[in-house]
């Protein structure tokens, strides 16, 4: 099932059923008239949204309408949680690398996680609209589940069966502003502004056999200024599962429907030490930090710059047969 | 104006007016069903909630009910954004001193802030529940203000006016984690579980002169296990203030209408060094990390245990005639 959220001036959008080649939409008042309302009541309105999807994807309706994702909001366009692990080690060690400093044993087997505010998501479509371009703009190309109700102290073997949807992430960071708050202890809060996801919300047994192992086994596609930027796999190199870090972030706390958990930037190892970019033959990456760490590490210092006023990031993700699964993020940084 | 939470069997609870002396509540079903649906649309439903809130307070209301603050929830059950400011910062003094630290000096004039989990919050009379009291489990009286629509780059100047209503926190803390994660890099996460706010949210203009310069000018009082432990003026030592505080957390971000400010750990100087406790003539503190912390620094090491299950905690704040204004957080510490 395919779900999304089109903007119709409210602070939460309208839940749509999308056909599964994101073509047709349809509305479904009756059933629920938000993406958190379904999520609220995902057992029993679960199964009403299949049979829409399953008569929408058989041309069954007559009141559907053209989708456009340009419309649409993020699917949650506010959200109660929102917590992004850094689930591929890879890239928390190239951070760590490009400084000359070591990650901790630890790393391996206990998730990094941080708690990111979620009361004003950016739509799929919308501008990354900031005061300022010397903060050190830059995008992370993720993907992310939303769950039903987490207990407390969930194990990781259990957590899996609360993942109800997938989406895309472009977790925006301005990288500028990290060391300085890092330094004071208290995590990321300046540095990391408001986030936008992909249109579609999708059910995991949309991915076939592409979900497997609570992980997505497929290349996530980012384009920078329209040139093809990253395309690792984000199925490799995920050091911890989406059902470790649900786990993870249920520890100490309840998490209520429609908690979103990020995966962090997807990264692979790839051939060399240093990984390369798509251009050089490699899988590329998938926020502009890393190329800069990895430019640091080989030549000393960093010679692609952040985002400026202007530039553009897409990110995407295809099936085997080029068929486009959550929608397209496609947005531009613009001055407020 | 006062208003409060009712459980009701639905995640967001119902929205009441509450009157002055918090004995009389009413529902507001046609003006609106939740707090958050009053915060969404402020400017126009705030009008119509003070004008029940005037009718009830002149005993006007055949429909009202007797006000039992146990049955409430956290005036927002769930919320969309909870930033926790440490504004206090001998509080943050004293952390480090403890461990022969000193703070930078920039934290006199950047303020500390961390982003909070807001999908779960407690009741202010429902227990505190966790796996372990192996954990180091505090408790921490604060202050929090809930904003409506805040823009990004909004100056302190400006920020003051978007504060709707003000309420009391339980910052509920685990000690004995936090080292650990935030040695990590990535803040609090598993160290910051859910915290419950005061039975009652209340209007700025419900503390007359005590509300002045953005802060709150009253004692804020902790009981721990039916002792007093704090009564530390919330006006002083707070070295910024709540619109400062919202300002700091709109530098890259607008926050959504309802948005929970915290002002962190209310702490006073006092005239000695280290402070002291109520017992010894001072006004004592709102969290027992503190005491540990002065014990540390005078002693050589803590004395007072952290909270076990079965402790029990109570914060609340009366004006100068003895009444109570936002109802009491009472809580006990329970086994998962």
């Amino acid at each position: 099932m395919k779900l999304a959220t089109l903007r119709n001036g409210s602070r939460d959008g309208q839940l749509v059923v999308v056909n599964r080649e994101l073509t047709q939409a349809v509305a479904v008042p009756d059933i629920a008239l938000t993406m958190q309302t379904a999520l609220d009541n995902w057992q029993v309105i679960a199964p009403q949204l299949t049979e829409v999807y399953n008569q929408l994807n058989r041309g069954n309706y007559t009141d559907s309408f053209a989708f456009d994702q340009s419309q649409c909001e993020s699917p949650l366009p506010r959200a109660f949680q929102w917590a992004d692990g850094s689930a591929y080690v890879n890239h928390v060690e190239l951070v760590r690398k490009a400084r000359g400093a070591e990650i901790p044993e630890s790393f391996w087997t206990d998730p990094l996680m941080y708690q990111g505010g979620s009361d004003d998501f950016i739509g799929p479509h919308e501008d990354i609209i900031l005061p300022s371009d010397e903060w050190g703009i830059d995008f992370e190309a993720e993907v992310a589940v939303i769950t039903d109700d987490v207990p407390m102290g969930i194990s990781a073997e259990h957590a899996g069966s609360h993942i109800k949807l997938l989406m895309l992430v472009n977790d925006v960071s301005l990288r500028g502003l990290i060391p300085g708050e890092l330094a004071k202890g208290f995590g990321f809060f300046q540095s990391k502004p408001a986030s936008a996801f992909s249109p579609v919300a999708v059910t995991p047994d949309e991915l076939s056999d592409h979900w497997q192992d609570n992980k997505v086994h497929l290349p996530l596609l980012s384009e920078y200024n329209e040139n093809p930027f990253g395309k690792p796999q984000a199925g490799e190199d995920m050091t911890f599962d989406f059902a470790q870090l649900i786990a993870h972030a249920a520890k100490s706390r309840n998490l209520g429907a429609g908690a979103i958990i990020g995966s962090g930037t997807v990264s692979n190892k790839q051939g060399t030490e240093y990984g390369s970019a798509i251009s050089e033959g490699g899988v590329g990456y998938s926020c502009i930090a890393e190329v800069r760490m990895i430019e640091t590490i080989r030549d000393g210092q960093a010679s692609t710059p952040f985002m400026r006023f202007g530039d553009k990031i897409k990110i995407h993700m295809q099936d085997l047969q080029g068929q486009c699964i959550f929608g397209t993020i496609e947005q531009s940084v613009k001055q407020l």
